[in-house]
This record gives structure tokens, sequence and C-alpha cells, in this order.
């Protein structure tokens, strides 16, 4: 049902098997309102989404047995895959809907949707305790008995992950849909942690389930399609995710970025090459018909959508999706905050991480000593062990393995006892670099800016300076007295340790 | 000639007036072959640019007379405004050109260009100090005399600013030709500078020709068309830009993206929307017919960086260039090096930048104390008189302006001698905010990330810090002694301030 291809981080491009074709994931996934949709769906195909989601729960109330007797498809006619929300959505809007779960699983089996979810209690933000636990316990139950009772048709039963912000209930429901047999599951309810921008709270409630639940199932984001949060959403190990936001911000008159979302009135130049920005400049689109005028930001919030799953999917390609949301994070303050999560969950975040990558990393700042890849390296350097007596400590050379530069060549003719110094260079992200070893990923396959760095703020390299020094018993540190960053660590090490000047 | 409607740093988007239609520019200016051009100049045109620039060289080589005759806009088929170079490029690429400046001045005025450049002896990087003085003392002798029997016929003439790495040589050039008259200047040679991707001494370099240069004169920058460097170029001051990129890159099978080059063979997904991107899948551009292909990545590769200059020029709209140019940083190590010339050159870039802006500042990290309104309005705190003579300082509350949030309610209450205290915010990179100025621009409007940030590396603050000390004479500062912030400034207080707990 889910295969996967290829990884990097959490992220992963993966396909879905459905009865109505496959599709590539990551996936935005456009919520089509199965009574008032203004954009055919057949446009929505066009621009490249294969998998939609409608709502079963309104689908019921407008075409009753209609819907049963056509089967959701011909309903909002689209014969790529559909996924049905049951009316959650509403519960947690309005407090309550008039359907049973049970009856609403056997119309979502007969509409013969391909993506079903059980008729959940969203917990939604801000929900105390005892009233989210009481939630989770509820769609619990009903989405075992749904599982049970379902049928071996083809249909995917998605698991319903509720919890908000409380994290231990996240993980015991993840938990617990994994254990019932949910082969997919969804997460609940980020739009309110959207809607007062606490994505890192979004970041660590999608890390909490992530961790509990296996590699292989494939994990659906609830109303989370807006580009500020896809890649993260992506890197963190989100597969699917789906909005309304296309329409909603259309209707609102807002037009979606890659930075963010702007009224349109506050477009002097568009930043998209999309079918309507090539078609329109700004002032032409503002004077557009008012329906067409929401229909056209509707299509371009579409493409910028798309774009950016696009862009996500190859910087994963590439094996630099730590790059691309390193630099995404930029886009605002709070989005900023994401990287907390990112930066201590990086052995969460290594498991996905491919061991070698065909394209150098690009090192920036203190950040970037958190990278998997960076911290596979550290990895391997605290395990190494060398018979030398003394060690010479060095700025890595600008070609790369550092055994074949000139420096290098250099060094070797300036001591007498060469073959008795263990030769270690060292960057601030990646750490001490034993000679040996210099041409191991990502040692000799990196890019790292030129500019001042503080050794207060290189947790990493300390670490690994100080395993390496316990490890090995060095009777002599022979490195530049005028370098800064090294300074710092020599102070760290043991008296009897000689420091010898490297001129 | 030029006219300047809006700016931000040193950057502007302005109109450039020539006898061939206005432009507006931030403009990046497509190279033109006159022999051997693919892309049609009319298509050049349909994708968004007004001004082209082609080889005047070139051109007189090859068609002679009956290029004087037709004029160069027949000759290269282009109703738009047209720069011509004049073989300064052949000068640095060859050495040496068949033809004097006086009778290429000629030749230039009689093609009927727009823009015309005098011949000059390009310095390139990596010349020499007493040649490279040669060669700029070289073009300031043609310069001078080109200029001077130039006619008054509405073609721009450019002076030609040589120096290379050599920054003395770049200011007395830039001087020099200002002196001579010239109403627009180009900045030379950055096109070895990139292949050694050493932006940071273009960003440099750019910087010292623009302190040297009135503000109303618009500067061309030679050769720098790519995604990654023209937001910085503009934000440093360069209104327009040339290159020949866009077909150089497609003929080596190169696909330009915003966040670099890559291989087309190395695209699984078109980071892209534009014309060529919608009409292929990367499979299907990668099978075309070698001339073909070469054609439409370069169509692709224009598309890329108009989008480029669309994003720069909507950013300047915004007020909010430096966000975008801190962020582009990210996408090459070597790039992010240009932050240095940022935040070293506050006061260059705070005198194109606004006073007050609409849209609120986003504020990241200790880069963002150097963003010039910031520094304002630590300049405008360092002058703030107070005659209280005690002071607490709190972190800044989520409510802006300060005073009209409950937080400041509850303080009010919680001293009896409140008025007698000076109550100030802060932000660490916005420093001190006295309570009464809480609502001065950007005091109340910006979002800052809520992450841990070392006090050291705020040296903006602390020179606030001290400075409101000095002039205020308050004999006791009241802070909370758990935020670890505060607690390294109120350590450089003189001992007779009392320290006292707020809880």
């Amino acid at each position: 049902m889910f295969e996967i291809s290829k990884t990097d981080l959490a992220g992963r491009i993966g396909t879905l098997y459905t009865n109505h074709g496959k599709i590539e994931t990551p996936a935005y996934v456009p919520v089509i309102h199965p009574v008032k949709q203004t954009i055919p769906s057949k446009k929505i195909q066009e621009i490249g989404f294969d998998l939609v989601i409608t709502n079963a729960y309104i689908t019921m109330n407008n075409y009753g047995d209609m819907a049963t007797k056509k089967g959701i498809h011909k309903i909002i006619n689209f014969d790529g895959a559909i996924m049905t929300d049951s009316g959650g959505y509403q519960v947690l809007e309005y407090g309550d809907v008039k359907v049973l779960p049970p009856e609403m699983a056997n119309f979502e089996k007969e509409i013969l949707t391909d993506f079903a979810i059980p008729l959940d209690k969203p917990t939604g933000y801000g929900l105390p305790l005892k009233k989210a636990e009481a939630f989770v316990k509820h769609t619990l139950k009903v989405s075992k008995q749904t599982l049970e009772s379902s049928e071996n048709n083809g249909q995917i039963w998605i698991g319903p992950i509720q919890g908000g912000e409380h994290f231990d209930l996240v993980a015991k429901s993840t938990k617990s849909l994994v254990k019932i047999g949910f082969k997919m599951l969804a997460l609940g309810s980020p739009v309110e942690f959207m809607e007062s921008y606490e994505y890192r709270l979004l970041a660590q409630m999608i890390v909490v389930a992530k961790k509990n639940m296996p590699h292989s199932v494939p994990l659906h984001l609830f109303g989370a399609g807006h580009p500020l949060t896809i890649p993260f959403a992506v890197a963190l190990g989100c597969d699917t995710f789906d909005s309304a936001s296309y329409m909603l911000y259309a209707k609102q008159q807002r037009y979606i970025t890659d930075d963010g979302t702007r009224y349109l009135s506050d477009i002097s130049y568009f930043p998209c090459n999309c079918e309507v920005c090539s078609k329109y400049i700004p002032d032409e689109l503002r004077q557009l018909e008012s329906t067409e005028k929401v229909n056209q930001l509707a299509i371009h919030n579409l493409h910028a959508i798309k774009l950016e799953v696009d862009k996500t999917k190859q910087a994963i390609h590439e094996g630099r999706l730590w790059e691309y949301v390193m630099k995404k994070a930029r886009a605002h303050p709070k989005l900023f905050e994401m990287i907390d999560v990112m930066t201590s969950n990086h052995e969460f975040l290594g498991i996905g991480t491919p061991k070698f990558k065909e394209k150098a990393l690009f090192l920036f700042d203190k950040d970037d000593q958190f990278r998997p890849e960076v911290q596979l390296f550290h990895s391997i350097v605290r395990k190494f062990k060398s018979k030398k007596k003394k060690v010479l400590v060095i700025k890595e050379f600008n070609t790369k393995p550092g055994y074949l530069s000139h420096q290098y060549v250099t060094l070797r003719k300036k001591f007498k006892d060469f073959e008795s110094i263990q030769v270690c260079q060292y960057n601030p992200q990646l750490g001490l670099i034993p000679i040996e070893i210099s041409d191991f990923f990502p040692a000799a396959h990196h890019e790292t800016a030129r500019v001042d760095f503080d050794p207060k703020e290189f947790p990493t390299f300390e670490k690994t300076w100080i395993v390496f020094f316990e490890n090995n018993k060095f009777s002599e540190v022979c490195y530049d007295k005028n370098d800064e960053f090294l300074k710092y660590f020599v102070r760290k090490l043991p008296k009897q340790v000689r420091r010898k000047s490297l001129v």
C-alpha cells in the first residue's frame, strides 16, 4: 500500500497505492467542497494533484442516498484518489454532529472513498487534559470499532491521532492506533496551532507521533497545507497534508507566496511564474470581477502550494532537505523557532538520512552541527584510536581530503618525527577530523562559510574533543596559539597534556 | 534620466528614461549576441526584459558600415532599449582589441545605442596593483575623452569603474568618473570574483563604489546576473546587471533555480512554474533534440532570473529587503559570507531605508541587531533622558506598545512609587525600550523569534545599555534575577547602582 523510494531526514518520497491509482508523496491534498466547489476538480487534477479530500458528513447531509448510489467520485467529479473526512472537523467547530460513528463508517464505505477516516473527536488546542483524555479515549474506541467492521475492499482506513498539546496523549493515541491495526495514520488538529503561529508546538507534536509509529506507516497531517509549514512537516515525516487554504485565502483576497501570505492589494510585482501570474499584472488581477478574481487567486494559490511541494521533493532528491528547511525557517520568526525542534531531534532525523550523499553539505552556522550527517561523523571520530603520543590540530585545508593538500605535504616536511604525530584537521561543525579519515563523508564533502564562529556555541565539538582525548593518551598537543577557536578547547584539556606552538 | 520611486537599504525601484522608452529598475539586462543569438530578442522582450545588452565590438567586426546604416536596433531586432559593451570584455579575455577608443565611441554613437560604454581596460581579479593602476588610469583617460566628444543626443554614456580587489583604486576610479560628469556608472569585472565564489569581495567592491558616488546616479554591475547574487547586488545599490548566464548555463545543460544552478540531469521535480517547466516534466525536457533543449533551458533560465528580480522588487516594495537577502544568504556558504558586509555597513544601508514601515520587522538572530531600522531605534534610545532615579527593566510583553499591555497595568499596581520609576522593556535586537517610546517604530512593530539568545552576541545592546546608564543617573535597577540575558548586562553596571529583584 505504501512504498518508500527515497528518504532524507524523516522525510521521504513514496507511493501510495489506492483503488483510484497511485499517488506520489509527499502530497498536498486540496479540500474539495462537495457542494460549493468553484474551482473544478478537473482543473485541480490538471495542476497536478492526484489526491483530494472532501467531507463525507456534508456529502451525507446534502446528497443522502444519491451519494451511495453514485459514489463520491461522481459526486465531486474526480477520477483520482479521494480521501473523506468524516465530520470530525465539524465536531471541533460546532461541538457535535447528528450522525453516529458506525453509520458514518458505513456511508464512507458505500460511497467508495479511497481513504476513509472514522468519525473522531478532535482535541484541537487549549483543551484541558481531562477533557482531551476523554476525547482521545472516545476516538480510539470509535476507530477500533470502525476498523473491525471494515471490509477488505482496497479502501484505506486512516487512524486519527488526537491529543493536541498534551504530548503524552498524542503518544498514547498513536501507539494505540498502530496496535489496533491502522495502516495509515493522520495527526489531528494542527489548524489551531497554526492560527496562533505555534509552529514549534506543531513540530513537537509531529515528532511525538512519528516516534511512536513504524517508519513504514504513512502519516497524514490534517489542515496544514501552507508553503511555510510544508517543508518542515515533510522533514519531520508527514507524507500527506490537506488544507482548504488555497480557497479560504483567495476569498480574503490573499495571495500565497513561499514566504507567507500577502493581501493582493499589497502586491506590486508577482513573485511567481504560474499561469495566473503570467497572464495578469497585479493591477489587472485586482480589477477582475469578484468571483473570477477569487477563482484566479485560488488557482495561483494551488500553483504556489504545488511548487512548494515540488521544491521540497527536489530537496529530498538532492539530499539537502536540512538546508532547505533551515533557509525556509527565515520566512517568519515563529517558523524560525522550529529549528529548535530540528536540532534537538537529530537522532530521530538521522534514521532516514542517507549515510552518503553525492552533493557536498553546505554548513552555515552553529545549528548545522546538529545535521544528522555531521553528528554521524562525530560518532565515528569518538571511536577513533591512535597509537601516537603527539597530536597536531590544524584548521582544515581548502583541498579535501586533507592528505592530498599541499599544506599537508608542507607539514610532513616540517616535522622530523612526522610519523609519530597524529594529525587532525578541524572544522567547527564537523569537529576533529583525523587525517586518516579525512576522505570519509562528509569530511571531504562539505562547504563551510568562512565567518567567525564562537567556540562556546559548539557543544558537539567539545564533546568529541573530550572523548577523543580520553580515548587516546596524547602527551602533547601542537596547535596554532593564535587560533581563537581552538584555544577555547585546548584550555579544557588535562594539565598533563603539553601544549606546543605550531608556527 | 533616472528617477527613484522607492528605496530600502541601498536598493531602489527607479525608472531610466532612454531614447527607446523607459526601463524600470532594478533590471536584469540579458546579453544578446549580435550574430549567434538563438533566443529571439522578441521572445526576450515578451518574458519581460525592456533593456538588453549587446557587443559593439563584435557588431563592428561582423557588420561594419551596415551596422551604422541600419542601427543596432534593427541589427538585433529589438525595439526596446539597448546597451552596448565596447570590447572591454574582449580586452579582459584576449588581452587586446583591434580598434581605438575614439573609433569605438564614434561607432557606438552612430549605431544609436541607448547606453554606450567607452572602450575600457578591465582589471578583473588578481591583477597586481601596479598593473591595475595603469588600467584604471587608461580607462579614466579614455572615458574622459569619450564623454567630452559625445553629443547631447539622448544617448547615455556609462562610466566604467575599474580596480577589482584593489578597493582604493575602485574608490578613486568612481570619484573620477563622477567628476568627469558621467550620469551613470558601471562596476567592472565581477565575473571573476563570482567564478571563484568570492561573493564577499564582490559585495565589498560594490559598497566601495557606492560610497563614492551620489545616490542619484544609477549603477550598472557588469556580468553578475545570477539569482544568487541579484538580491545582494540590489540591496547594496546596483540598479542594472547584465549577464549571458541564461545561455551559457543552458549550453552546459544547467538549470537556474533560486538556490543556485543544477544540472538538468539532477532534476527530478522542476522547482519552477514557468512556461517551460509547466509544459514538460524533467524527463521530457531531457529527451528534447539538442538545440531545442538548450533553447528551452535558456528560456527557463530567463524566467528564473526575471522571477528573482521581481521577488527582489516586491521585497523593496514591502520594505523587507533585509529579510529577503538574509534568507537568500543561506543558499550557499560563500553567499552567507556577504552577511558580514551587510552588518558592517549598516550606516550606509540606513541611508535608503525608510524611517517608518507598514509591515512589522521580522527579527531572527544576532545579525538583525544591525538592521538599519533597529540601529536607528538604538540611536534614539541613546539620547533618551529620564529624571527618575529608579529603573525597572523587563522583557518586552506580547502586547505592543508595552503601555497598553495588561502586564504593564499589573506592574503599575505592584509598585506604590510607580510614578518615580522609569520602566524599560527590552528586546535582544532592539535593546532597551523606554515605555514612553514603546510605540515608536519599530518597538511596537516587530516579531521576534522566541529562542535563547546569547547576550555576548549583542554588542549593540551593550553599547546602548552603557550609554543609557551614563545619560541617566539611576541609583537603582530592578530586574528579574532569573533573566539570564539581562544578568550579563547588569553585571556591567557601576557598583553604586543598587540591584533589586523583581518578583
